[in-house]
Order: structure tokens, then C-alpha cells, then sequence
């Protein structure tokens, strides 16, 4: 079964293109939470708790390797324990925005899709195609490509303009016309707060899983995203991590956690 | 003391610019070398002995993530215990190239400059100036920021015009406009084989320390590379990996990669 098929089974299963981000804070976690671990063990143990809580309202989970890597090696043994935790009905992002030369990133690639083992990741695209492809090459997991990001250094290259389009357009074109052998295993991120641009990607990228961050604690409006993403065919899944992780800071913060996941699949339903 | 500054010293007193990239591939250390131990400590291995051979004729060592990561944690495990070994007259360099909104970005910075501890690391610009600042908050050590990089795929974006200049020279020009408080803490990646990108770059930044990839096994020219990068003023480190690590196959292999170290650094003094 491709990503997509699975993505796209599960979502339909599950009535839910909610991802939720594990990019667990030790500085943000509830104050008395197992207070008695180690930092480590304190993480690994609210993963837990956050998982159980909103397994029923998420196709997805993303795990942002900087919450982990910074805790170097032990931080990567978190996150690997932390991926064990994933029940069966989700898929499992590793958001980790690699992007290397040929060599070094079918290294980066063998890392999430063959010792991690996860269904996609995030790749970065500032090396061009040769430091993507790696990426693509697994028939079935994928690999979701910064287009454009939901942070205000976007206008610094993205929102430039190179041949008259943004340089994320012109990126987003340029895998469509290169790459397109890998469609089946490409997908797009593309930030909530980006504006127009998900509508123009959704046009240029039709058919294109698109991963899409910043609804909820960065600022993105869930009905606007459902109406520029839904614009043409092709799965979503709309992340939320802050906002769902740190809903509640006392000892219930795990239902809190899944009252604003469940409110975030309602809202996008409705939309 | 700032990176420069440690740089500069340990450049002058070691008469070399050459950064040894230490990137372990199991596949291609010698047959016999160490086959009782598992592939790990192979590596661990292999790097030491690298390390030992190498020293007198490297002002810095560069370990790219990619090549420890592919085995998860156990992975960083060895890059850990690989940068334990480094002798104290050389700078050391995690080459990892990650970009990410600044939340995340300061979780990354923390992982290279607090938990590895190193002097300097890579970065990459696609997520714009607020992804990158996190990296350059550290005032002893230093972010080498993709600017030109050595793979055929740079055409792709890199070599693309916004404004009428190349991306990479837009990228380094905002640098230099807008990061400029940070001066200090900032260098760039420029591929040896990058053309006459090298020399726009320096034109364009002077003072900025260069670290310099593509130079051997990618086919960069070192007296081209001299010329170009010593245009103006400025630190320039040359990192050689695979033609070094790998200059011999036999039990010999650490006498050839000394060779072969001291041969670049022969041939940039020249130069």
C-alpha cells in the first residue's frame, strides 16, 4: 500500500485529517507531572499520556526531531521509544527537514524510512533535486517538501520571485515537472499562515498530499485552510501541536490535550 | 574567544586550512579492519584511527549527521564519542544543515552548541533570517549557512535570479543586511566546484569565514579554490571526507588518509 492509500484509508476510517505534533517542552509539560523522572523519562511518559488521549481524533502524528535531537543521543533513543508508542491507525511523520548532497541524503533517508521506519518525513529543498530524490525513492512512504512555511522568514526566499513566480511556486512547479516519476510518494508542506499561497499550490500540485502546520498556536484559520486546500483533489493533513499539547496545564492536561484535538477535527469537518 | 578567533590561532600555529569530514561508511572501510566488532564500533573505530593519523595535518574535523543518525540512536551514541576524540587544536564542525521556525531552531542550536558542544555547525536558509538566528546566538561559536553548494541540483534554486542576482548571492547579500549584529558568529558553505560562485561570495563577504566542500572525491580544484576564496579577507576552511578516509583499502588505510591530508595541505599552502 502507497502513503497515500494508507493516509487516505485511515482519514476516512477515522473521519479525522488531524496530525497531532509531538514536540514535547520539558520547560511546558505540566509542573507536577511525574515529577520523580528524569526529564527523559518525564517526556517519554507525557508522549504516552498524549497519544492515548488523542488517538481517536488523529490520522497523524508528527514528531519534530529537534524536541528530541537536542537531548542528544538519548534524546534520539526518546524518540525512537516514542514511535513505538504510535497505535496502529495513525501515520507516523518524522519532521526533520533533511536535505544534504546525494550521498549524504539517501543516509538521511535510510535514517527515518529504514531504521526509524516511519511512513513520511519532511526534506528541505534549498540543494535542489538531487538532495530530494533520495527521499522519493521509497514506493512506499513519502516525503513532504518545504513549499511554503508558515513562519515570518518565508518572505526572506520563498515569497521572492524567481522568473516572475514565488520562488516556493517556482519550486513546487519545478518537482512537478522533474520529479513526477515520484509523484506517489511526494507531498507538500505548506504553511497555515501562508495566505495565498496553499491556493496556489493546491492549483499547481493537484493530486499532492499537503501537510499543513501553523492552524492553532501560530495563527492559522481552520476554514480558510480547508477552503484553499480542498480547492482541487488530493489529501491534507493539518497539524497542531502546541495548542493541542499544552491545552491544559494541570494534572488533566491529557483530556484537555484531547478535547482541543477533537475540537479541531469538528471545526475542520464542519469546514 | 570567538570561533574566528580559535580558528585563526589554530590555523596559523598548524600551517593548514584543511577540515578533515569525517563521514564513516560501513560499506567502505577496509574489509578486514576490525571485522569481530559490531558495525558501530567498527566505526568508532575507523574514526579513531582517522583522527590519530590525521591530526597534525587538519585545523578542523567535520562530522556529517547523516552518516551517524542512519543508525538512530546508537548512531549519535558514535557521533558523541567520535567528537570526545578530537584533540584540542582543531575546531569541530557537525555538519547537519538544519533549518527549521525558530521554537524549533533554538531546540536544534541547543542540540549542536549545548549537548554536542561543538564550535561551529551548518545550517540551512530556506526557512529564511528567523530560522538562522537561533544558530547565531551562540558568541563563541558559529553557523557556516548553505549559500553555494557543490551538488549539480544548486542549479535547481540556487543558481535561479531573484532581483537579477543569483539566490545564493540574494541569500548572502540579506545576510550581510539584515543578520549583520551577528557578524561575528557567521560563515558560509561554498561548494569547491562551484564556479565563479566563490568568488562572488567573497566579494560579497568579506571577513566571513568560508567553509569549502566538493574538494577531491567531487572533483573541486584546490589552486582554483585558493585563488577564489582568498580574493578578499577572510578565514577559508577546505574539507576533503571520502578522498582522504578512503585514500587506502588495506590495513595501511590510516597511513594513506595521513598522506592524503597532508598532501591537501601541501597543495593549498602552495596555492
Amino acid at each position: 500500500m502507497t502513503f497515500k492509500e494508507k493516509l487516505s484509508a485511515i482519514q476516512i476510517e477515522k473521519h479525522s485529517i488531524v496530525c497531532v505534533g509531538l514536540d514535547p517542552d520539558i520547560e511546558r509539560i505540566p509542573a507536577g507531572f511525574f515529577r520523580n523522572l528524569e526529564d527523559i523519562d518525564r517526556l517519554l511518559a507525557f508522549n504516552a499520556s498524549i497519544i492515548e488521549a488523542t488517538a481517536p481524533y488523529a490520522s497523524a502524528y508528527k514528531l519534530n526531531a529537534a524536541f528530541y535531537e537536542c537531548y542528544g543521543s538519548s534524546g534520539w533513543a526518546l524518540l525512537e521509544k516514542t514511535l513505538r508508542l504510535l497505535p496502529d491507525d495513525v501515520v507516523s511523520i518524522v519532521d526533520s527537514k533533511r536535505g544534504d548532497i546525494g550521498n549524504s541524503a539517501r543516509m538521511y533517508a535510510r535514517s527515518v524510512f529504514e531504521t526509524l521506519d516511519v511512513d513520511a518525513c519532511t526534506v528541505a529543498p534549498y540543494m535542489g533535486l538531487d538532495s530530494i530524490e533520495p527521499f522519493l525513492a521509497y514506493a512506499n512512504k513519502a516525503a513532504f517538501i518545504l513549499a511554503r512555511t508558515s513562519n515570518t522568514g518565508a518572505e526572506d526566499l520563498q515569497e521572492r520571485r524567481i522568473d516572475d513566480v514565488p520562488v516556493y511556486e517556482h519550486l513546487v512547479r519545478l518537482l512537478a515537472e522533474k520529479a513526477n516519476r515520484y509523484a506517489g510518494q511526494m507531498g507538500l508542506v505548506v504553511g497555515a499562515t501562508a495566505g495565498e499561497a496553499l491556493g496556489v499550490i493546491r492549483e499547481v500540485a493537484p493530486g499532492v498530499p499537503l501537510l499543513i502546520p501553523g492552524v492553532g498556536a501560530q495563527g492559522g484559520d481552520p476554514a480558510a485552510v480547508m477552503r484553499d486546500a480542498y480547492a482541487g483533489p488530493g489529501t491534507v493533513l493539518v497539524n497542531s501541536s502546541r495548542s493541542i499539547l499544552y491545552a491544559g496545564s494541570g494534572s488533566d492536561f491529557d483530556h484537555a490535550a484531547a478535547e482541543e484535538a477533537q475540537h479541531l477535527q469538528e471545526q475542520l469537518q464542519a469546514a
